[in-house]
């Protein structure tokens, strides 16, 4: 594929496993361009996502590519965000403790960098968002024409007529900050969510992962050491023998759409009481009594298939030809 | 049937329009026998609803049922309750302005007849709740065993993995009085609830509605002269012509359960915010990391599937057959 049609993203991310596994996915795929990470609280606390950001781009010998530090807290700076160590080890890459990269982080925060590029590349960026949107909203604060700028942002977000993650109503991104969430589903830019209904449809399973330990490349080397932890954490909390590809899947969201089929309608984040990061999704069909919460804010794309054995296959054979 | 094999019910409703079919409905089926009336605001404020329930009594004949009248605020007294005028009209039973009954309510208040009732035959008491559910719950607060009391509650609230009616997130009844609705699906009573997802499945078509008109019993005859309103409103709120069987439905899940399947989990209610009145169901499947809203909580049944043409078929030949 020519480099004129490969389109350019900017992965934002809390590495994490299976992050780490989208990242080296979204190097292996001709399709796009990874032109910049910016990182995230979630998995780990935002100064480790930039240094596990960072390890991962020299792992796969890609230091060329920036990585942007994002928020420490989330948009209405509450410091004291939610990290789920207990699902990606306390170091977010599986308790490997690998040395610490030789690399740093840019200057400009995830925020500004976000802006730069996409008022260099107007219509051109996809940001895909694999964490809580605290970044994406601090870009649209910053740059009020950043949701026409961009080109899409493609988002692991949302649980839709499925219970949550990190409770029975939310799901673990917007969870993580459910008022930025909030501004940038409902900011008229070109979105795709990719929910926990979707993604809980593409498992790995312990099979995969033997075939992935055959393969001699360095990224499926490298995955096979990092995922015990999350097979542990998958057979606790969900009893299956397999893992979830979130991340992943979100990646080929991009890099395959056709994969996939959505629906469009208006979703709306709770922001408050016992459902704090619920995902309500309109499908505009019901004429209510009214003004709603909903009514006359921009419409976003909302996965509601995907062909799953097509996406494990991609990923499998992607990861193993690396 | 005999006598002693009958469920003893008590319906406690907002008359309505469909509320008119559900007790007309109660009244002509043998399973069961309608032991009182209570009353709440939704559909009407509460004192037209006790107007309305004496109202439907005379039209079937059976004065001998007692009608209690029930609160006429949310359990937090909030008192500029949501009333669906332009679903039922402003009469509640399709702008018919029917003369006022000639019997009166009884003197006991909604949540006192429901204790007395519980206490008087314990275990035996069906209250089929096709309002919101503020007089439950204040009849739980009246004596605290009710939940333990009372046979069964059959509830028409929620919206599971569906759209609200009210909003994109909550369903009438539930939003209501989502307080109220919070403290009884966690009560520990053996409850049945039918959300939306089930009864919009369960419609009435012009060419039945025809083919009631062209029966000559009084219920029937009743029936079709108050429809109209009901059908505008389909009509104009969801572009059908048709029209939601939502109270007949639920007292069907009384007469003949078989007809429904459903699955366990726990209900709470969010109670503020933009989605205040969801419904949000936990399947239990799930192990949470730490304690959720949820966790401890009272299982209650949530009704998941409906034999939709052996209900509708059931409801049209009792109401022409009576």
């Amino acid at each position: 594929m020519g480099e004129s049609k490969r389109k350019k993203i900017i992965i934002d991310t809390d590495p994490g496993i299976d992050d780490a596994m989208a990242i080296l996915l979204a190097l292996s795929s001709p399709e796009i361009e990874v032109i910049g990470l910016t990182t995230i609280f979630g998995n780990v606390y935002t100064n480790l996502a930039t240094k596990n950001a960072l390890h991962l781009l020299e792992i796969a010998e890609r230091t060329d590519i920036p990585v942007a530090e994002g928020a420490h807290s989330t948009l209405k700076k509450v410091l004291k965000v939610r990290i789920a160590h207990f699902v990606h080890g306390s170091d977010g890459l599986g308790n490997q403790y690998f040395p610490p990269p030789q690399v740093k982080a840019i200057d400009q925060s995830a925020a500004e960098f976000l802006v730069e590029k996409v008022n260099r590349y107007p219509g051109k960026i996809t940001v895909v968002a694999l964490g809580p949107l605290t970044n994406i909203a601090m870009a649209m604060e910053l740059d009020h024409k950043f949701s026409q700028k961009v080109g899409q942002i493609v988002i692991l977000g949302g649980a839709f007529a499925v219970n949550g993650n990190v409770n029975p109503a939310a799901e673990a991104n917007v969870f993580g900050d459910p008022d930025a969430s909030d501004i940038v589903f409902t900011s008229g830019a070109d979105i795709l969510t990719v929910g926990i209904n979707i993604t809980h449809q593409i498992i790995m399973t312990v099979a995969d992962r033997e075939k992935l330990a055959k393969c001699k490349g360095i990224f499926a080397q490298y995955l096979c050491k990092i995922l015990d932890c999350y097979f542990s954490y998958h057979m606790d909390a969900y009893a299956i023998q397999g893992i979830y590809l979130h991340d992943p899947t979100t990646i080929m969201a991009v890099v395959n759409p056709s994969l996939f089929t959505y629906t469009e309608g208006i979703v709306r984040v709770q922001t408050c009481g016992i459902t704090k990061g619920l995902t309500i999704f309109d499908n505009t069909v019901k004429r209510f009594e009214g003004i709603t919460d909903w009514s006359n804010k921009p419409k976003i794309k909302v996965a509601v298939t995907v062909d799953a054995p097509a996406i494990l296959q991609l990923i499998m054979d992607r990861l193993m030809n690396s």
